[in-house]
């Protein structure tokens, strides 16, 4: 659905880029980080998505001639639009797994190009790995809650424009079932699935008319939304008389769907009436402004609600709505670059990097990923980056090395990886975090250092660049 | 860049779609209402955005091959299948005028299609305009705080994945002047600009050879980031060594831009250093996580920043993320519809409709959009959808009919306007509404009522469905 070519890009990355052009930095080289400082939503983790997405784009980016048109009209110099022509991404990437486990600071991904590669790359890169990472770490939080009850996603009306394709994508990585998204369903194999509107019943002159033509031609898949007149007094009686008429013809009534009103109580009576009825196999679904938070209400409640349909602050990431991620400079042409703030949390980290994450002897996390240069492959203590009194003993731990080789100089390294395989995996990694960083409310912080090495570096260059 | 097909929908309308049309109810017809709830940011307005592009992709949307090879895998019967390969929108739609300024409750658009037509489209017509609505709405706030100075959109890298691309557009709407979106300029003619990034200073050894190779290769428009290092000690001093120099050659250094620290005393400095130095045409932009709130605060503290450069919060829509539109069956094969809610607010009102918006004898704005029965052309009360004794009267005002046929039989009705003239026209319909309406805090609330012929419909409607 998406064609995205080069220009899905920031202005400022193209007028950096002819000059080095012009300066004779063609070939000039960097080394940019991806990072983010904070956790959205008060979480203890996040989930990394987005990464399938990216390369496959990066693989095939190139300006479209109409974009060689566009940029023509602009101030762009003759030699530089001939080399935007024939621009391909030839970079390499190390980056954490999709699906993984990634917290603030640490880099998710680094990126090594020529100068004006990896700055015209930055704005799409950003754009993709800030908003699915946000949107999977969000749907995360409902499958916690939510235990293994059904959840999907009907956010696609309410998201942000096409925002609504990959945050469907997204949502299967944080562990959602399904989709009501046929685009997004289509493109990345996800389960699609839908029920009725209130349109439907309302287009026939009576609730049990629509029912029954709904059952005639849904048999296999009919859930009944029956809060169009009134929930108790009309739907569930006229979906209970159609779930036993479809019994009559050997056939099964799916569910119901409760989409007003106070969901607990009329759950509960649902459930009551359709048991009564002999229809104990009938589902209750519900939806209507839900995210964690009212999810986790119900449940604690005993609200027999068997899926959940969460739209608007799921794909929207509410209230966050972006995750602050930002691409930051760490070498240049060989040598450790360095961003100075008055904040010290807005000091950057030079140089290649690797990040481990540690455990103890008998494999498991002890809360903590450490960063080190690359070609460190052994630590004995972290450093907190930014106060640099704090550190922590690791020696002992298992060391597990979090960014890998996913693209080299262009060209993708592996095969890509389905959105089953990723959610899986999203799945797998989250299952070895211990519950207390898991936590709904309050999480422990899970702990992110740099190694003796890296932290003499910085403060090198600090000293060197101090005013 | 967006290539929406037909399956830009719900699943749950293909479902539908595929019931009605078994029932032998393919050309059943419906009217459905677009309107929203509640206003966004508790502003006193909204600012229809978004019809331009809904109507583009009415005009052709199509099932694609991939869709239906796709549909054909879902449980969905050969004859409705081959009824998609064929489908295309053919309906009429009654719409406000872009720009226009948008109130709750009332229809800000009406479908007239068959139900089949009318339900598939859905999604999609909630999705683009609900978005870009919410998103036009926040930039004209910010416009308001801003005054004449430059508002640049500079939110790519954090908007909700391919959300950015209508958010950019949505933002000109709103009265932004620019964007440092490529494609979002490329493909509607917006202004595109941008400046510097951090990296690139960090790239050079020190910060002044940086600037001066900028200024090298941009000198018809070189903005300077003065925040790498130290924005007073070290960026102000190089950006006016290279202003200077940049003199000594006749040329003109564009701006400096401020990135971080507190913004209002680094303007206030700058602003004196540049002055000092006879640099008094430089400009100052500032960034870093403004909003209307922020801007207004600058101002207020009289912060000498010319340019301002809006990315998170502009683009995701903050703090809200979505604009609650609904799009709510009104008449279905020739007759009017209802959907019962407990809540009163959630009951719809049936029938096709206009609204009209009153003026006084002078032509001044009373603060009231009235709907009426799309046959009535005179009102002389109007009355509180929602509190049946509330009623205004409305005789002797000038009415001017706000929906307008905008695409009949599936072809648009006018040629498309640009966004040039869609901007120029929000800034015009804003400059009708008295300043109460426009009111930072709680503005006053502009009324929405209906006719006295559409309320008693509307009763008779709601007795008749009463349990």
């Amino acid at each position: 659905m998406l064609n995205i070519t080069a220009t899905y890009t920031d202005q400022y990355q193209l007028a950096m880029a002819q000059v080095y052009f012009q300066n004779g930095q063609r070939e000039t080289t960097a080394v940019f980080d991806y990072f983010f400082r904070k956790l959205p939503f008060r979480n203890g983790y996040a989930i990394f998505a987005g990464l399938e997405n990216l390369l496959e784009i990066l693989e095939d980016l190139r300006f479209s001639d109409s974009d060689i048109d566009f940029l023509k009209k602009q101030e762009f110099s003759e030699e530089f639009i001939e080399y935007l022509r024939n621009f391909k991404f030839r970079g390499t990437i190390y980056s954490a797994k999709e699906g993984d486990l990634v917290f603030p600071t640490r880099p998710v991904l680094q990126v090594e190009a020529t100068m004006i590669e990896a700055q015209i790359i930055e704005t799409m890169l950003l754009n993709i790995l800030n908003f699915q990472t946000l949107i999977a770490t969000k749907a995360s939080r409902m499958r916690l809650v939510a235990g293994d009850r059904t959840l999907l996603d009907f956010g696609l009306r309410r998201s942000q424009g096409a925002g609504g394709y990959y945050a469907s994508r997204a949502a299967i990585i944080g562990g959602f079932n399904g989709t009501s998204n046929v685009i997004a369903g289509k493109d990345f194999e996800i389960p699609v699935s839908g029920t009725m509107a209130h349109s439907f019943i309302q287009s026939y002159d009576d609730e049990l008319t629509a029912f029954r033509a709904f059952a005639k031609g849904r048999p296999h898949d009919c859930v009944l939304l029956v809060d169009t007149y009134d929930t108790l007094k009309s739907g569930l009686p006229h979906a209970i008389k159609v779930g036993k008429e479809m019994e009559q013809k050997g056939e099964k009534l799916a569910g119901i769907r409760l989409d007003s009103g106070d969901l607990a109580y009329l759950a509960k009576e649902s459930r009551k009436m359709l048991d009564n009825a002999g229809l104990e196999y009938v589902k209750i679904a519900a939806s209507n402004q839900l995210d964690e938070f009212v999810i986790k209400s119900l449940l604690e409640q005993q609200a027999p609600i068997d899926v959940f349909g969460v739209g608007t602050n799921l794909v929207t990431g509410s209230p966050d709505g972006a995750l602050d991620g930002v691409y930051k400079l760490a070498e240049s042409n060989g040598k450790p670059r360095l961003k100075i703030s008055e904040n010290l949390s807005k000091v950057t980290i030079p140089h290649k990097k690797q990040v481990y994450r540690l455990s103890d002897s008998e494999g498991h996390l002890v809360g903590a990923d450490a960063m080190t240069m690359r070609s460190e492959t052994r630590i004995d203590r972290m450093h907190d980056p930014m106060e640099s009194l704090k550190s922590l003993a690791v020696e002992g731990c298992k060391m597990e090395a979090l960014l890998h080789p996913v693209m080299i100089d262009g060209k993708r390294t592996e095969k890509p990886r389905s959105l089953e395989e990723i959610s899986q995996y999203a799945k797998e990694r989250l299952g070895t975090l211990p519950a207390e960083y898991k936590r709904f409310f309050n999480p422990h912080i899970y702990k992110v250092g740099i190694s003796s090495k890296l932290k003499e570096e910085r403060e090198n260059l600090l000293n060197k660049y101090k005013i």
